[in-house]
């Protein structure tokens, strides 16, 4: 049996599996505090360590973590503004509660690896994942493996060029109008005094205004990282018709930059729904507790 | 012996060397029409495989390039203004001439392994070169090996958020005002009426708005490349006080998105000059040539 933790801003899911794309059981709970909610993880755990025995754990968590296995704090959550989170040391905490191999990824890492496997990114080895919602977040696979250099990707914080018919200030609490400023869930509330799902006849210029944000990004991971295929998720990419207006918007920006890529075709596919919906994050950190699991097997 | 070839824009360096960074012959021509550049190069080539026996050749050349082996067109030039020279199979011409083992990467890639064996990234596995001269490139190294997705970077497409001062409407022949449309050599020339060179009471300005702009590039990169440090190179550089500046706007535009990292304090050394000056590219070029060898003799 295997393990897949995903902690996110308002709800943590725990799943059991013996293969990742098959959930056994799973368990949704709210984020509150830290103490409170790793305590509820950790009992997820031993309940699932007395009654099947757990070989590995995966957790894909919000960031920022430090991931350097060199660092004196690796393993723990950086700058953030979730309350009491900041310094916590997730890995640390869930390897107490689980007695076994435990790995630890971003959300957003985690779900780039589910869809690689499992999911939109099936067959792919450099992929992009991208999450639109409560805020703005990019996880991506390079040769079959997680992207992290001196860190992973703060996409969400992209300077954009402005909408011209936008004055909206933006929501970011660093930087005010960055990508996550002027195109999280948050902003498009904050700017059109309601939430994308209640738009109404307001439907049709915020998503166009979105598409424009987004399609920076789009087109920046294809400039910088050149990825096989991106995907889009997040609650916001369900709006009507968004994912259409990002493609549009993407051909219209890229221009000839890029030659015949496939980014160029609106049709390609190439910018994707998740396969996995929701679960692209769990099944991801399932599939990290599966390859844990196999290599402690092998060695 | 090995040979690296540097291919740019106005001219082509051919060196030899038995390890790259101790060049023995080194022959600098001018880029002209594909077919005499070429036989020159292979002249260059045909010459010293006579006098020392040649085991490798290395390429770095201007892009883009296609690098997918399984493609019909690999090796070849894709879509660029460069008279002449689109579709040329540039690696299949050197081969002709080589006889041995040959190897292409872009040029920005080359100076980036050239800069990670021998110049200011040694040491590093995770790391970006740009460039900012005629056009602006970016070559990276994800975990010691060349990134390529899809494709390689092109990073100097990049859509910014113009200075508040700046009226100037680019000489980006795709996208008018991209970052190479705004903040290229040809860029600053086009706007203050003269090169960079000789930009006199006008340079403090200009040099300001150039950061404004290469600032959201070196930001860029690290929300999605994280790399471990950046080197900038080419001749815009070269500009009185413009590497002091772009360090300074970096950190205003980071704000605190990335904690304590080292590209938020301007001594750090983040950014950083080519160790390796104009020779970088030549000298990843022979690097790649050394690997080549080197496998070679192995298998």
């Amino acid at each position: 049996m295997i393990i897949g933790i995903e902690t996110g801003g308002t709800t943590v899911v725990c799943a059991t599996a013996t293969v990742p794309q098959a959930i056994i059981d799973v368990e949704t709970l709210p984020t509150t505090t830290p103490g409170q909610t790793l305590d509820r993880v950790g009992a997820f755990i031993a309940r699932h360590r007395r009654q099947d025995g757990v070989e590995a754990v995966g957790i894909g968590a919000f960031g920022p973590l430090d991931l350097d296995p060199d660092s004196p704090t690796f393993g723990a959550i950086g700058v953030t503004p979730k309350q009491g989170w900041e310094g916590v040391r997730i890995l640390d905490r869930v390897r107490e509660a689980a007695g076994c191999p435990v790995a630890l990824e971003t959300d957003v890492t985690a779900a780039a690896m589910g869809e690689q496997r499992w999911g939109a990114g099936a067959g792919l080895t450099d992929l992009a994942y991208v999450t639109v919602g409560t805020g703005i977040g990019v996880g991506a696979l390079v040769r079959g493996r997680p992207l992290h250099g001196l860190g992973h990707p703060e996409a969400g914080h992209l300077t954009v060029r402005r909408h011209p018919d936008d004055e909206f200030a933006g929501v970011c609490r660093l930087h005010g109008d960055c990508l996550e400023g002027l195109a999280s869930g948050p902003a498009i509330a904050a700017r059109w005094g309601r939430p994308g799902e209640a738009l109404g006849d307001r439907a049709e210029p915020a998503v166009a205004m979105e598409a424009y944000y987004l399609a920076q990004l789009t087109t920046a991971l294809l400039y910088i990282l050149s990825p096989g295929r991106i995907i889009l998720g997040g609650g916001v990419m369900q709006l009507p018709g968004l994912l259409d207006a990002v493609r549009t918007a993407t051909v219209k920006l890229l221009g000839r930059a890029l030659g015949h890529h496939p980014a160029s075709d609106p049709a390609s596919g190439f910018l994707a729904r998740p396969g996995l919906g929701q679960r692209a994050g769990v099944v991801g950190a399932l599939t990290m507790a599966a390859d844990l699991a196999r290599n402690d097997r092998q060695s």
